[in-house]
């Protein structure tokens, strides 16, 4: 018997860190929250215990805050690409470096009609993260999207499915249809700005949601994903995950009352999961 | 030795409605999460198991969704008054009815400028909530805000404070100040209009935090009380409940980089706690 | 009109401290999270910004740190009482200290049938906390349970309710009866075994659930209390809050199959609560 | 340009199920959270909203408590090739099943010294889980324990480890180890014991951790896996996932106490990840 080595990795997870940009007129802020991960020549450590080629997690952490003072965060993609491209280039131990970055979303606040200067709200669920897994040789960069909900009302049936002898589901051509989306792109080439590609994608994602006339949720979804392939030709790639937050209609019978779909039980469990990727060839 | 049955509710948690409005141009919906409670003559159900006088909780859930068709839902507060007038006028052994009602703030997509006429997103961490405690003879309702996340970078001070011989922490003169804003207010008089009151006091607390030239967490809690009071003077009374969400100062010395305020590590554990409540007497 | 500042309090919540005392033969640990609050003269504070009576939550912090240093973590009961009598007898300006201790509840890993010297697991979901209010006049100390999941699937019954025009709940005379039991007790006479007294309180609370012959939630949340108060009679005073987590027999009948109780599905949402005080006389 | 549908698979998420097997002198019970995914021949389904190929996703819920009511539920991995089995064989269109099962962990309650009949706690933030990926000619199916958290207040260190310009972290010959286990292993062939194999590598893991003499995360994790696999022959592979949860000694110099080894700080954020797997070829 022999016990071998596989694929490992290690790093330090949830680094957060807040960078102010203090100009004359108004502060600009940008929060990322971090993780960062280290493939390599590691097998010592865990056979010997010999620690000579492990860089501590510490460290990494300290190199987020040393890199933000030294080069302004721009994008948590650019960030990650920053982050991969230091380790890389400084541990030849290092074959794979892999960085998250979850950015606080920071919205400028309004008082009356005009953008403050140093006042910032931030109240939403929906994150934005960018996900880099680099080797000297090749990245891979996904933007992604988490937890941006929608509901409509109509425009969404479920009919003319499969049925075997558990099947109690009764057809639907006029349901409400909501998801939490969450998708992952992949760039071709890398956006001259990633910023406004990436809120690009999140509104064609919306108003493609809101305009498919929907036989499901997989066809919304491929919907969705098309809309963004057509619009954005420079993203080879993109991933969504749906789940199907179900809205059922309450039986109000009992109560003698109809209910002509006006009032419904939200659900989270159980819940339905749809999960495609399209490409771009 | 004497066992006595003290003060003593029981009710439903988590029920959770949607009602959909069909209108011919457009839909408009509302969605709430309702914990009802009730307390009364409930003493026989603990002591000898005779439920005679037990309204079942899920009669209380049916009720919810019965009343929701009988009478659309216009505000979280208006609800909670409908459903506590239903249960004290036809449960003679009931003496005080709470009903909290928590509103998912769903809103009007937009599509290329123009508001869509059957889609809404939900993407916020905020709250509101009313929350209402009635007997037969009086009411108390207050409405509430929860998760409202305010940062400023400037404008913000703690020094001159008391010092012990476990002080450590140095006078600051320009730190960031940073908080998740929970306030409850209770109405004098019922306002006519629950929603744009409750949108008029949001956009109160954020101004005032905005504009304050703060000492303390305390001196802009204080502020932003006497903001709300001084504006809605049928407002008796708020009370602000406000975590010092701390974003220290990293030291970069060790890196032989200097920090003047830019880079700066947002942590929740520990923080601090600042509660009051003001009164408009 | 006159703006009035009411209660308040401030404080420092999440102050999280391991304690090791090195033995010659084995280690112990303690492990709290902490959250104090103190109340007194901070009027000028909230209306001047003079920060001269404010003791920064930060040093409240380092309290924690230095007074665990000094004293051994005997249980968070006396903690709780050890840092509320610090900072009142060096704070004249403080009326009201409020301490609340949660205890990370470690066990000492068995290996091989034999307690190890350092190792500990910590798998609960369950939680121990004292809370105390204490000003120089009177404590008040409430020793608490949180998260003890059980489960009877027989001996407990729900029927002869109330009826309404929205009940369409059935009668059933052997249902099962899941709870999350949350339960705050205060001493009328502070025991001399803090420890062994809330483990008896645990095991009294979970026996007679199981043995009590349930006509309903509150019927079995009054057994409860009262074998409690029986049992310790230094207790004055229990509050029980008891969720009623639904298991909810699954109707198999379209699939023409029978369920003589044997298949449930479980739901959180939405659930029953069930509160009461008992006090001893 | 060509838009093309890849990898895709929808299911069902968050069924649960509780079973009561009633037996003359006890009750036994088992509660699974189950997860259940296809993938197959689903292409029209989203380019055409044709959704003749597609079993609902309510099926599947329903289709758990149908085999759970025909099949005693044995263990998660036996419900999970179950369910896998009835999917695969009566859908042509279906290529692959995904099911994750979830243990609820009850325990029969001990009432003086005797285990009770019908009632049980379940108080673990320990979770136990299946995870099988089934086609019609193989199955992959991962055996997994998450949240099992330990500490060892001595024998373990971290030295001799690499260092840069941000290299901040002392060197630590005696040092407090924590972390949360996350494991899963994969069968070589099927125990005839499921529980008692998981039950076994629990325990190895516990018994590994507490005995190993640490140089880093890094080689205590590399210890227990190699203790699992060599005790457990017929366990082919097992991945270790260990936070590092950080106990920072507490720096009490200011206070003029010294702090040999006894107050520490724990912290969750930022924190440490290692992460290997471990194969016995």
């Amino acid at each position: 018997m022999a016990i071998r080595l596989g694929k490992n990795n290690y790093g330090k997870q949830r680094v957060r860190v807040l960078q102010v940009v203090r100009r004359p007129d108004r502060h600009d802020i940008k929060e990322l929250t971090l993780s960062i991960r280290l493939e390599g020549d590691f097998e010592l450590a865990h056979t010997k215990g010999d620690n000579r080629k492990v860089l501590p997690t510490d460290t990494m952490k300290n190199t987020v805050y040393a890199l933000a003072k030294q080069h302004a965060i721009e994008s948590p993609e650019e960030f990650c690409l920053r982050l991969a491209e230091h380790f890389l280039s400084r541990n030849p131990q290092v074959s794979r470096v892999r960085v998250e970055a979850a950015q606080t979303l920071w919205s400028r606040l309004s008082v009356e009609g005009k953008p403050h200067p140093h006042t910032f709200t931030s109240s939403t669920s929906e994150k934005r993260t960018a996900a880099l897994s680099a080797t000297r040789e090749e990245k891979t960069l996904h933007a992604e999207i988490e937890g941006l909900v929608v509901l409509k009302t109509t425009d969404s049936a479920f009919e003319n499915f499969l049925r075997d002898q558990y099947t109690t589901l009764k057809e639907d051509r006029d349901r409400i249809l909501a998801t939490a989306i969450r998708a992952a792109w992949l760039y071709r080439d890398n956006p001259a700005d990633f910023d406004s590609t990436w809120h690009g994608v999140r509104q064609t994602l919306l108003e493609s949601f809101a305009g498919h006339d929907s036989e499901s949720l997989q066809h919304t979804l491929y919907a969705m994903g098309e809309a963004v392939l057509k619009k954005f030709t420079g993203i080879r790639e993109v991933h969504l995950s749906l789940p199907n937050k179900h809205y059922n209609l309450f039986n109000l019978s009992p109560f003698h009352l109809d209910n002509p779909k006006e009032i419904f039980l939200p659900t989270d469990e159980p819940h339905g999961l749809i999960e495609a990727t399209l490409s771009n060839d």
